[in-house]
């Protein structure tokens, strides 16, 4: 099968010529790709910034956010069968340790992360666990609905969890309103009655979040924090999520909270810096967000299926990977880019 | 009656005679102090650290760490009566914003706070709301407890706090056992299973630590976060509560989390410093405490009428404040100093 | 003023004058009515149902669900000033118990019921307190939302509780889509990514449920417990709120529930039944439901301010009182019958 | 092997000579039994009540109670190794349903459950799963636990679920002080500071309730609803956890709740039956209690490691499995019996 593989860093993706994955132990399942997200990630690869982080020996084949149909299963799977339309959850994990028994499986002791420490899904077929497979609604086409599988489920774990205390009295701003940020605001509509103020550089990007349910649209231009207080009574609001972390972005958020507020990171880069005592004074907290779980991207196919989470995307055929690649790296991408095999 | 008084900063204090107050609104209690805790915020008072702050006018009286008996009520008084033992939450508060509708008392929207910002309690009578008492068992002694409406207050509501997600199979690990530590760890022992470490620079605290409960003891003389580890199976902890906040204790707690675990931030001084990258990749939260709620000093007191929660008390005479001062500011005050007029 | 009174069990209610209510204590709000709903418990009420249970002497004035404008206050209310518009939470709560200070107001140790125990609001004026008063959006009229007051926050406060765990896999069942239920409906809506299905007697209510959001509708004609169990995949529910609570409703709300469901006590009238083999085996809850705090009203009529509850009204003049009544016994009114002094 | 085995219903188990059984599938994991629970279920098993429900095929091997050390592992298994001393789970679970994706794998939608409906352990060897298998410490045996593993499970489970509202004001009645009364007690001292009222019929059971940590003993001799209610201030508590649900316990057990409290349904037999304006005028909960999960298992290991709960156990050996089973039910029993191979 063709594969686009990582043969060296700060060199191009090659495509090349594998055999298909087989089912190598009972819990193995072969999906074959019908849509791989290109993600900014995939360019950090490149530069060889995930080198020593994943271990990964070259060649490999890059691409962690996959959707397709089942195409083989061990011995010992039974919840989904050959033919299945499923999105691949990013991580393999093992299902034994206390946080896979928990549901919280992103904190595995010992998973594996196709596209990025083992092959991935620029190519015809990849191989995954039972664990990780999520059937979708017959109406969802992969290709669709593939970067959910990593980017999407990021921002659907972070509103998820930053919904859980908003009420309709609350405001929560959401700080960013790019790829990641765009999905946020879909999910905090579907989740919470809060309202919610969205804060971004880009006019055009404000604009798109207020057509989406934003309730209030604020262009970072300088008095923009002063604008959410603005908005907020003077109090700041209850929640902020931060899905930018650098430019400044984290001090800014921080002042964008009221008293007990909490802020999410889930955009990086730079570093939180507060003093202790504007923490303690105000009992603020300041909440991490990975990726999210199996369950949360269940509940998020859930969402997807109903039309409550939509996402642009721009197609390439696998072929054209080196199009994708350029054209994200060049900022020409609206939405996220595809590749189909 | 006597009142101890700030009339300047960088100036002693003064002992004076004022009138003794009267209910001057419905909700308002008069109390006659049984004890008056001296706090190193007193000191900073002095320096002139709260001055813009609070914005109080001089002279007033200091003291926010009180404990008596009920000498005078207003009109719509109806949960204390005179004679009443009680302790003084360190707040006076409205009521009537969301804040305090919530049980959430500490974030009301117009509180005032006597011994800072109005009359406080190095006197014979201070003046609070019915909102502030809560009535003590008869065991327990004003001078004896007095120290716990403020310092243990906030150890109890921070302990309390990081109790709610710790099971058995968890380590806790409390940073620094002086005053508000040796609170914390007597809380967390009482309403928590999980595995207890302390960690402080002097030898003498961490016996004192060990003997009331910690199931583990460490010096830290340099390794300390190693040592943690290794107590941890390399994981590091659930939950980190910091009495610290400063000379590093920030960055080092922080290093001694486990994944997916709770650093939280009582003692104060430093910045915290974090990558985003390492709060977004280990999904860790940190978290601020302020003082308890009133309900908090109320489990509190249950605790100390059990006694469960043990403090140890110098106490001195109204009259001889300025040597209470001294001793504290010299490090000769072990456990709290308690003002008796 | 004129108000309408309670004179006698077993008889009609009497208009008659008497003086206008004013503030007697430090916290007391007169209130101008703009709207008083009538409701079934006001029918009891003249039965005689209630007034063991209230010990109310008669005559007083009778109506608990009201809304209008502050008139008066007393020397301590700060939270609102005349000319306020208003909705009045049914509670006159005290405060400083336990419940009061943690934001269960309506398990206050010591609260009145106007309406029910002490004056009501078929009346031009009515003295409540500072903790009982809710400001209204500018574009809420008093008339409109006055049901609100206590049918409708029993329906928020179950739709709100229920809510909290369900997640966008989740199925929530309503059974009854009649005035608690029809508001239920739209705070599921407004607070859920839940799956809802509403069940009813009356194909007219199902067909309005529908109308207003709910994803499917089932007539109760026989088998709408497996027509349930059909829409959950033969699994049940993860939730179901019961506005009925007679005439059979409990055990087939029991019966619709998936394991470890969650069975919601609203409407009430005979026992629930059932056994404690069926309770453990399948880890169910069955959930009590009482009027929701002054929080909930809180975040309710934000609700109602963005138009996401809406609530049908007849409205009578206060002097045609006894057709308000009568239409209502005759079941005559469509949605909830109001007042208008 | 050695293996005793149900042959028919309303006849004696017998010892037969079996096969070792070996790994079936990777994820298979022989135990080598070490101690086997006797348990008033297998009494049950043999009077037919479980035949139509569990639907097991005869003869095969009943106990489900187990503990011992790891003999074989299919090969997937990673989390144990040959030799491992381990407490079984008793349920076998699929890994891959919600249920056990959420931690929740007691409602896992396809189990088996060994002893029950598969091959138990009265018997030299059991195959389970490594889902199942939990790792004890070394200063455990598996004699000792072994009745932890079914009993103390679903003691811990009720008593961990009940401990979480709980806090240093609050009180919480245990009812029956027997087999799972005994573990609940000492898992509610250990995991909540709340005050401990234990009621029993029998005045023995109450001094060892007092003895391992009940802060009250009240013996059931007909007033005992009104000692709780005066333990309680005339409020009742604010948690019953109920391990009889039988001879009336139910209607007791709601009468001691304090509004808003909880009552856990744990023993089983009789119907709860309470009217529906009980439920939403008090507005108290009744919560179903199921055997613990994989996850309660562990944490309960840990206090059973640090002495925090214990259990008293009568030891036969396996060719006596007949003695216990006379013992048990002649109620010559003290604690739990356990045959040892």
């Amino acid at each position: 099968m063709r594969a686009v593989q990582v043969v060296g860093y700060h060199r191009n993706l090659e495509l090349t010529e594998v055999p298909v994955p087989e089912p190598a132990g009972p819990w193995d399942v072969i999906v074959k790709i019908g849509g791989a997200g290109v993600c900014r990630t995939d360019l950090h690869i490149l530069e060889g910034q995930w080198a020593d982080k994943s271990g990964v020996e070259l060649p490999y084949t890059i691409g962690h956010e996959n959707a397709g149909w089942v195409h083989a299963v061990g011995s010992a799977v039974t919840n989904v069968a050959e033919g299945d339309k499923v999105i691949l959850h990013p991580l393999v994990t093992c299902g034994l340790c206390r946080a896979c028994r928990s549901g919280d499986d992103v904190h595995c002791e010992s998973s594996a992360f196709p596209g990025i420490d083992t092959n991935g899904g620029y190519a015809e077929y990849l191989r995954t666990s039972a664990r990780s497979v999520v059937r979708i609604d017959d109406s969802l086409e992969p290709a669709d609905v593939a970067a959910l599988a990593d980017a999407g489920l990021t921002a659907y774990h972070a509103a998820a969890k930053a919904a859980r205390r908003l009420t309709p009295r609350d405001r929560v701003v959401v700080i960013g309103a790019g790829g990641l940020g765009h999905i946020g605001i879909q999910v905090l509509k579907a989740l919470t009655p809060a309202e919610l103020i969205v804060v971004d550089r880009n006019p055009d990007a404000v604009k798109l979040a207020v057509s989406i349910g934003a309730d209030h649209g604020v262009v970072a231009e300088g008095d923009h924090v002063d604008d959410v207080l603005a908005l907020t009574g003077g109090h700041g609001a209850e929640v902020v999520v931060d899905f930018v972390g650098e430019g400044g972005a984290t001090a800014e958020g921080v002042r964008m909270l009221r008293r007990a507020g909490d802020y999410h990171v889930v955009g990086y880069g730079e570093d939180v810096v507060v003093p202790t005592i504007d923490i303690i004074s105000t009992e603020i907290n300041i909440v991490g967000n990975l990726v999210g779980s199996y369950n949360d991207l269940c509940d998020l196919m859930v969402l997807a299926a109903r039309g409550a989470v939509r996402l642009h995307t721009a197609k390439y055929a696998l072929d054209d990977f080196q199009t994708a690649i350029d054209d994200l790296d060049g900022g020409r991408v609206r939405g996220r880019a595809i590749l189909i095999p």
